[in-house]
């Protein structure tokens, strides 16, 4: 892969949000002998240094009833050294689809001898390993994880850490293009090549989502919810810092990779707040704008922002979740304690204007989780020992000991 | 690359064209110490393998008058080991776009350190070359190459001869995801290495064509031409083997890769005969039906055919084009003297049925060039040596002398 260097980024206390970094080749080649002569601006990042990073990582696709042909095609696209980790809350009645998806993820990793772990959210020894572990949190009325992408997202990052994974990164599972999954997945280990592998989150900003205007394609850059999400989190920025900024260009990523020790320290909001949040958690934790659980400043969490070249293809859902994602984004940046007054009332004035909130309603605060750190790691493998070795679809991998 | 082996094949002389192969990973990861045990049915291809192929080969882009957007995000796909031929036909005037291609492939090699060689099709020192060396045949009555595709990938075939690659291979500049031009260039590899580096010929089938239907996309499978043609090219190969087959897939595969030897030894069709005729080609040359020039069977031609994984999404030009691809697929084995007259008879039939061909008018033979064997290679490398040396985007690059 080749890629440019940032040309900038916004500082607030230890947290460093990256400009956007472009993409020139998707495949730079292997190393050379002797090495490249790098670029100032360039980067070029070989195969073996990028297969070096996946071999460290896991790649977490949450599931929920996506077709299998579209779950085998993100399976074909994420590259081999990388552990698999399907996260599915597909129904299982009437038709148990879970047990559609493990079959067809089996006979593929019979063909591919790829590492894949296969969970279901519902699983009741998933719900008793997170008691065991001391962390509840997750659980509803019936005692089983609730419902929700962001908890799909929250176990799987346990599961890379109890698989000894360095860094987990996520991919949606209804993405037409494996070639694009591919990209996602090399632009993760870019960013840890070029940012470091301490603490550092690597966010995807999608090349173009192609949407049908008029019988043909027109290749949109920002979403309606991106782009006020973005806005508002540029606008939190700005007011600390003191000077207008447009650094933030990935709020509502869900495309995103990060250090599995960076995850075990973040809380984690629900919904489709989950992926804004991360902004939020993260200066409200280390910005060092008011007196933070984490003191430590020396330790850097570097926000990188790469910009796919593949556009985003996936299956359509309707546009009913947008006005869900649009309220649920900013609801998490109007709550947090460091949104200025001024900036709750232009969230809210713009979305009573816009019609997402009515007359007497307020915006109400998303549920957010406490930090994994809580979690007894240990505990939490033990409990789950039987399931992931029994449902592993290679018989190479097995549970690695707690780092 | 992960990709099975092929289930079947059918032989005509010294032809085998090898079934459809499926793709099960775009990347396999590095070699493995020790190497990984190969499944029966599956071989994994590694990266360093697929990269020591590609460094043999030049990846030969078509262009004319697509979007500088797209033509980048093409160059951004084609994997770094790979030389670069664009060969445009784009109009210089009233704007001179071919300028504005220039300048801006110019521009994206300062970044990638990318080997582009960029000519124009229409250049009179590629006329003179011709002349010089001999074959003159692409030439028009104003003494340049004639228009058409057909005739800048020849073009492209000889340079890349004269730039001592081993391989050629073809990639359109109107693909929409560089991931799928990467998976391309990847498969072509991967076909040279499972069927040899001699007389192989790779040609892609397409996953899936993603069409508009009702404001939603529609993954079509077949197109409307490569049905006919791949059924009639099946019916031609049926008539000698006396078994009915449905072997060939990728009658109209515009996505082809073959061995440069292989490539100089052909002959040509033009317009969207092109890709048919190369069946038609080396069935009449090597299939052992009637006296050939070529009598040495002993030297396997393989044609291999791969599924990619990616849909092909490209710029629309419309649907004007399907009827002269029907008219110019079908009218190459029509006018083949391999066909027999049942076959004739068909083809005729189903295009006056289906209204492409009206009352009174008979199937057209297509132009076709003879075997660029005749071509002088040294007097033509020696006429281009100032266009070749002086347009290239990387300075890395000069003109290997001739194997």
């Amino acid at each position: 892969m080749r890629i440019e260097i940032p040309r900038e980024f916004e500082r607030l206390g230890a947290v460093r949000i990256y400009g956007l970094q472009k993409v020139y080749e998707l495949d730079a080649g292997p190393e050379l002998n002797p090495p490249a002569r790098d670029d100032a601006v360039v980067r070029s990042l070989s195969a073996e240094a990028i297969y070096e990073v996946q071999r460290e990582m896991a790649i977490v696709v949450p599931v929920r009833s996506e077709r299998l042909k579209l779950i085998e095609g993100v399976l074909v696209g994420i590259p081999h050294p990388c552990l698999v980790i399907v996260v599915s809350n597909s129904p299982r009645e009437p038709t148990d689809r879970h047990f559609l998806e493990l079959d067809s993820i089996t006979n593929f990793c019979r063909f591919t001898r790829k590492q894949v772990l296969v969970v279901h959210q519902k699983d009741p020894l998933i719900a008793a390993a997170f008691v065991a572990a001391g962390y509840a949190d997750l659980l509803d009325e019936s005692g089983l994880v609730r419902d929700g992408k962001a908890e799909g997202m929250m176990l799987g990052t346990v599961l890379a850490r109890i698989m000894g994974r360095r860094y987990v990164g996520f991919v949606d599972a209804d993405n037409y293009f494996p070639g694009a999954v591919n990209e996602y997945v090399r632009e993760y280990a870019a960013g840890f090549l070029m940012h470091g592998n301490d603490h550092t989150f690597v966010r995807i900003s999608w090349h173009s989502k192609p949407k049908i205007v008029e019988q043909s394609l027109y290749f949109a850059k920002w979403g309606r919810s991106s782009r006020r999400c973005n806005r508002a989190l540029n606008q939190l920025l700005g007011h600390f810092t003191g000077y207008e900024t447009e650094i933030v260009k990935t709020g509502n990523a869900g495309e995103h990779a990060l250090t599995v020790e960076l995850a075990m320290s973040m809380r984690y909001a629900t919904g489709y707040a989950v992926e804004p949040y991360h902004f939020i958690d993260l200066i409200e934790q280390y910005g060092g704008i008011t007196a933070t659980e984490h003191g430590d400043m020396r330790r850097f969490v570097r926000i990188c922002q790469i910009e796919s070249r593949n556009p985003h293809l996936h299956a359509d859902k309707g546009d009913a979740h947008v006005a869900d994602m649009i309220v649920g984004s900013l609801a998490t940046i109007y709550h947090s304690r460091l949104c200025p007054v001024w900036l709750q009332r232009e969230i809210d004035g713009e979305l009573r204007k816009d019609g997402f909130l009515k007359e007497g309603d307020t915006l109400k605060p998303v549920r957010v989780y406490p930090s994994l750190a809580r979690l007894n790691v240990d505990a939490f493998a033990a409990a789950v020992q039987s399931l992931v070795a029994g449902r592993i679809g290679a018989p190479i991998v097995s549970i690695a000991t707690v780092r």
